[in-house]
């Protein structure tokens, strides 16, 4: 049986990331280790870790993206949350036999070898769930 | 300076816990360490540590609460993060010299002499954000 081993990150959506970045650095302490753009999901993403765990601040970097419709929709806040799991494929084919809604069936390959699938919200009480599988 | 040093939980609503945990439990695998009642926000909370990290999920157990204002408003989904802190007195008047907007604006004795405060979601950009200092 496939494990999940940890949260990876806690993913909020912004509008802005330097406006963000006066509560979640200048005010909390919260050390930012890098900005990325991450074209895929038209989006620019910060992130700070703590404790092992990554808060990301997402910021849509085009207006028809899926970030920025979400934004526009709930307003800034809480995105996803991702959990580290030590086997995709065996994780995504006992959710299947579970019948649980998946976003991917299959894993999709992102940046430096990172496996990653979503879970579609419907299936996890109203929490998007991403899983990861590092390299 | 006070020094967030990790994130302690996450917090999810759900309406019902044992149907939630057919997801959290049953199909990911996450393993549940204990329910408990937690009368003070007439709710109960069940906790699955992963990675050192706990998934909570918090259902309401009554109509008149916080929780099941929020349910009935938003429905389930995720709440609010909580990030533990070495020394909340400090964190918390350092976040009133950057007139970040407070929930409590000193610290609340809870469950095992741990103290907590929770910062408005004005000031987070939409995140409710707790803070935890462990006795």
């Amino acid at each position: 049986m496939a494990k999940i081993k940890k949260i990876d990150h806690v993913a909020l959506v912004v509008g802005d990331i330097e406006t963000a970045l006066s509560f979640w650095r200048d005010a909390l302490g919260l050390k930012l280790e890098h900005i990325q753009d991450a074209p895929r999901e038209k989006s620019a993403i910060a992130f700070l870790p703590v404790g092992g765990v990554e808060v990301e601040l997402v910021q849509p970097t085009s207006d028809d993206s899926g970030i920025a419709k979400y934004l526009e929709k709930r307003g800034p806040g809480m995105h996803h949350i991702c959990l580290e799991v030590d086997d995709i494929e065996a994780m995504l084919t006992q959710l299947k036999e579970k019948d649980v809604q998946l976003i991917h069936k299959e894993p999709v390959l992102g940046d430096g070898g990172k496996k990653y699938a979503f879970i579609h919200p419907k299936a996890a009480f109203g929490v998007l769930v991403e899983l990861y599988e590092l390299p």
